[in-house]
């Protein structure tokens, strides 16, 4: 099974594919450095060195294709690396997004963060549409991580709670480490979502400690 | 006290202040809808309903200015909010938050979200010294809620953990809920921030449940 980080770095381009995957990398790459605003024509020829011609053979909507199709490019291989997951648990994923993201925030010197959360935030008039597709990404990675929980063995509600705080949770984290310059609140919040996670099981296995006698932690 | 409603609609405009004001509650307002990059004189000035003078009589610096004044205006609203919170705890400042922004999301049709947010994740070419301001904001806002916590009785390390995990799994939780157009993943955050901040109460004066016996959930 591929690491998070061989997935997030995508499988090497194909010949056929080349210049479209370039491009779509670059385009991404921007994404997550300067937001959907930042994504011009230019800047995606200039890091992809792809030829002006290839815009419109690739992309024969111009800019909003590109930034359309760039985004599903960069959620759709995490949705995958999700779906892959069930078999390691949801607390060995996270651990693993975590330490990507330290790793990834660190070797950037803390330019660049998450593209589909910097879609989702928006800044031009392509905003509702870019936004609407990058909530849709999100919601397919909570459905997906809700799964994981689910199969290691929370319920329903339980397993969709805790798939989206964790990924709100991780998404904050990297926008507070990115901005601060520093990995800390990625650690921490690591450490905070899983005790959380240990909390919930111990809670679903041997219900609330305390419960019975009206101990103060219910409060 | 006022509510957190009251301390993000800011004081009511004096009349000296008045059109330097405005032009900064707009200019926040385009932040929260469309990030840094969207923010232009033209829509600060038909917001704001000021004359094109105003700009450079309040704003010398132009632009940028206005920026980085109406994200230092947005943030210093929050950061005294939280530090006047002490005395209600953590617990009711988390919850008049997540109260909040469910809110403001549903009032405001879910077209805008945290101006520090769409500030740190950036957009043109202003994004290095922005992004680093609202990095500033978010550790003064972690500071702030990292002394609620610890007013509440968590030592340091456990306070300021707590903090960043509040504080970055709301605004993962207000980027969910906007572009999901949904406000679920902000009441499944405000219910998981809950129940972990009992948790790690309970843990504090009992101890982690089975430690002495190898319990599974160390595992």
């Amino acid at each position: 099974m591929p690491t998070v980080t061989e997935t997030m770095r995508g499988p090497a381009p194909t010949k056929r594919c080349d210049t479209k995957q370039k491009m779509l990398i670059s385009a991404a790459e921007v994404m997550r450095e300067r937001g959907a605003a930042g994504v011009t024509i230019d800047e995606v020829l200039a890091r992809s060195g792809a030829p002006r011609g290839s815009v419109y053979y690739h992309f024969p909507d111009g800019r909003n294709q590109i930034l359309a199709e760039a985004l599903r490019y960069s959620g759709d291989s995490i949705t995958a690396m999700i779906d892959d997951a069930a078999g390691w648990g949801a607390k060995a994923l996270l651990r693993e997004f975590i330490e990507f993201w330290e790793r990834l925030l660190t070797d950037g010197d803390f330019t660049a963060g998450c593209p589909v959360v910097a879609a989702a935030i928006g800044s031009d008039d392509d905003e509702p549409k870019l936004s609407a597709e990058a909530g849709a990404i999100l919601g397919r990675w909570c459905t997906a991580l809700t799964q994981a929980f689910a199969n290691d063995g929370f319920d329903d509600d339980d397993a969709a709670s805790l798939a989206v705080m964790s990924i709100a949770a991780m998404e904050g984290a990297i926008v507070l480490s990115r901005s601060t310059r520093c990995v800390r609140p990625l650690s921490q919040v690591g450490e905070q979502l899983e005790f959380l996670i240990k909390a919930r099981e111990f809670v679903g296995r041997n219900g609330i400690p305390g419960k019975h006698d009206g101990s103060p932690d219910q409060t």
